[in-house]
């Protein structure tokens, strides 16, 4: 089954709203094994949509279209359907009997304009919307089937999830595709490719591939198979080969997040957990308590931004500063042995460095970070060096920590 | 000027990645006055691409093309941007000196791949990009300029913003709308609706529209002038007026944050803040710590997430924390001053709530949360409650915190 998605309004092109009706649709219509070809978004405009509905090609099985079916008058799906469809409109009783239904439960009167909503175009079949006033609508002609929803996001996933989706489904005869993500963190898109360029190869001629979607510290690598759910042991004992040979920076699966990684690892092993940050200020913490249940392992942390408080929350020697500079090896090792002995857990991860725009130097420019994780047994330094840009820096820190941890607990 | 948006990526297509470039572009782009046709997302593949390129209208002025400069083997927009304009890559030295230097920053060993990035069209205009290795491409064809960006989004809105903007305006007489934006914080989309109704009235009256734009925490109120910049003065006064009339809601224009107007106030009272977290574990500090210079005003954080550490680091008496529980005004309160105290600051914000989705009970529910403010004058609290999803729970304390800190810095 082959689709495209049509979303209709103003407010999308001028990027007042992000359009995450068409994601929504594309996830799901592809979880049951269709094809997306195209998304598409247009103008509230009539000759924008008939246009958009005649370039639609014959070999397109569905097509979605969301949007332009409120009460208010910038809403004209409905009537230029009717007009690319050859029909005209009529009043649907079980629609108008539901949308009495809707105002009369909220206590609510009901205008004009949300008695016009049950006038529906004769040649479709009415597709029931359990969430709002405006129905869903499927037309079949030739062979492609034209589904409209409105774009509120409850009411169109309502929609598809209780009517679309089944009905498609009892239609085609659908083969899934089937998808599975690996996330790595610490190594950009090139240099992985590299490093797995013979188990890229394998996995192609497996008749699988294989995509690398980046996003800052982040690499997911998802490989996708046409054969739907029945492969999924042998992409699994492919992705445990990538996990042996990538071990510094593969961290999981899908939905993984390393501070889920991390909390499950430091639930098993019983361990807690605390920070002492100076230039992440907070973010690696609030990324750690992301998750639900962190209180079960993470103590707390000392925001030490100031020399000051490095030595009197960190008890960071005054001298060690003086003479390295905040941003040192020595003062990222006293943070995190000192953090480890005050806050009173098993490991502390520390973090000082230079986020930007200002205060680098030749020696220590912008970007350049020092991270240290003291554990019970010892503590690690790491030097990294990141771009000019704050938000990104900090942001870059948080993730490098959090990895690094992930490698200290695998040791 | 009339632009269509091609986004080129399989994650955009099955939903794994939002398409956020395409309202970003959009939202740029109809500032300096475009009109934004069409946005289509297709898959990595060449005669998807070719087709779409195939299928732009001549009165298209402007193609802005994201997606598939990556290094990597599915990255093929290059290639095929070659084909369609009948033409081939050769060796752009700046661009090699670029990415050499890249990697030379961070002391990383630069791979055949990425050399590869240096090879572009012969016939376009390079665009430099300050933020990565894949640079923009610019090519003339008839009366339409089409333009090549990679999909990762910072590194493509810093070659919009540096380069394709700028030209842009450069090119086209542009006739701009003027907008500006009020940002809220504390109230939601109807009520503030409700309570400046007669204002609203007043923005139609005087040929303009207003819209709503709410994100979670934050309403903005965007003004939409017709008549361009001239009207600035004109659209400043009817603002002045929404600020008086919503002083605790109102914080800022455009691209003002809370921490951003917040830094401002303590930089000219010349005064010291510091947080003492629980709920919020790191996200308020963090939020502060986003703008850049915050070290001129910011000292540090205690984030007490255990009980013992409330007590150890911030002085909460244990009977307190025993009577009233960690959620409880009195330890709010406790931490602020105590927090004020150890940290040597003449403002500290404490935080302490349920974030959720465990721990709630009958009389503390999941989204309770108590605030407290501890000045050198006094020390104020505040109790809010929230929702049932714990990322939104941590966002809107922090958000609060910092209007409520907002409101106490103007008394």
């Amino acid at each position: 089954m082959t689709v495209e998605i049509i979303s209709i309004g103003d407010e999308l092109l001028i990027g007042q709203t992000v359009n995450t009706n068409s994601s929504w649709i594309g996830k799901e219509l592809s979880n049951i094994g269709a094809r997306i070809l195209k998304t598409i978004s247009i103008a509230d405009q009539k000759q924008e949509i008939l246009e958009s509905l005649k370039e639609i090609k014959n070999y397109t099985d569905c097509v979605i279209i969301t949007g332009g079916l409120g009460p208010t008058k910038d809403d004209i799906t409905k009537h230029t359907l009717c007009e690319f469809f050859n029909t005209s409109l009529e009043l649907h009783e079980p629609t108008l009997k539901k949308i009495k239904d809707f105002f009369a439960l909220r206590n609510r009167p009901m205008l004009e304009s949300n008695h016009l909503q049950a006038e529906l175009p004769k040649t479709c079949q009415i597709l029931e919307n359990n969430y709002g006033t405006a129905a869903g609508m499927w037309f079949d002609k030739d062979s492609t089937i034209f589904i409209s929803l409105p774009g509120v996001p409850y009411e169109m996933k309502g929609i598809m999830s209780e009517v679309v989706i089944p009905k498609l489904k009892a239609q085609f005869a659908l083969q899934s595709m089937f998808y599975k993500t690996a996330m790595t963190q610490g190594i950009g898109e090139s240099f992985l490719a590299e490093k797995i360029k013979d188990w890229e190869d394998k996995i192609y001629d497996s008749g699988y591939s294989l995509a690398y979607l980046p996003s800052p510290g982040i690499v997911k690598l998802r490989i996708t198979s046409p054969f739907g759910k029945k492969d999924e042991l042998e992409i699994d004992k492919l992705f445990k080969e990538l996990e042996i040979q990538i071990p510094r920076y593969f961290f999981g699966y899908d939905s993984d997040t390393l501070a889920s990684v991390i909390g499950e690892k430091l639930k098993c092993k019983s361990l807690t957990i605390g920070t002492v940050e100076s230039c992440t200020s907070g973010k690696l913490a609030s990324t750690i308590t992301e998750v639900p249940g962190a209180s079960n392992y993470y103590m707390g942390s000392l925001l030490t931004y100031s020399n000051e408080l490095k030595h009197k929350l960190a008890n960071v020697s005054k001298d060690v500063i003086r003479k390295h500079g905040a941003v040192s090896e020595k003062v990222a090792i006293e943070m995190a042995q000192g953090g480890r002995n005050v806050l009173g857990v098993d490991i502390c991860i520390s973090t000082t460095g230079i986020a930007g725009p200002d205060g680098g130097s030749k020696e220590k420019p912008v970007g350049l970070v020092w991270i240290a994780i003291a554990t019970p047994e010892k503590t690690t330094s790491h030097r990294l060096q990141f771009s000019q840009h704050r938000g990104r820096n900090i942001n870059m820190t948080s993730l490098s920590a959090l990895n690094l941890l992930r490698i200290a607990l695998n040791e």
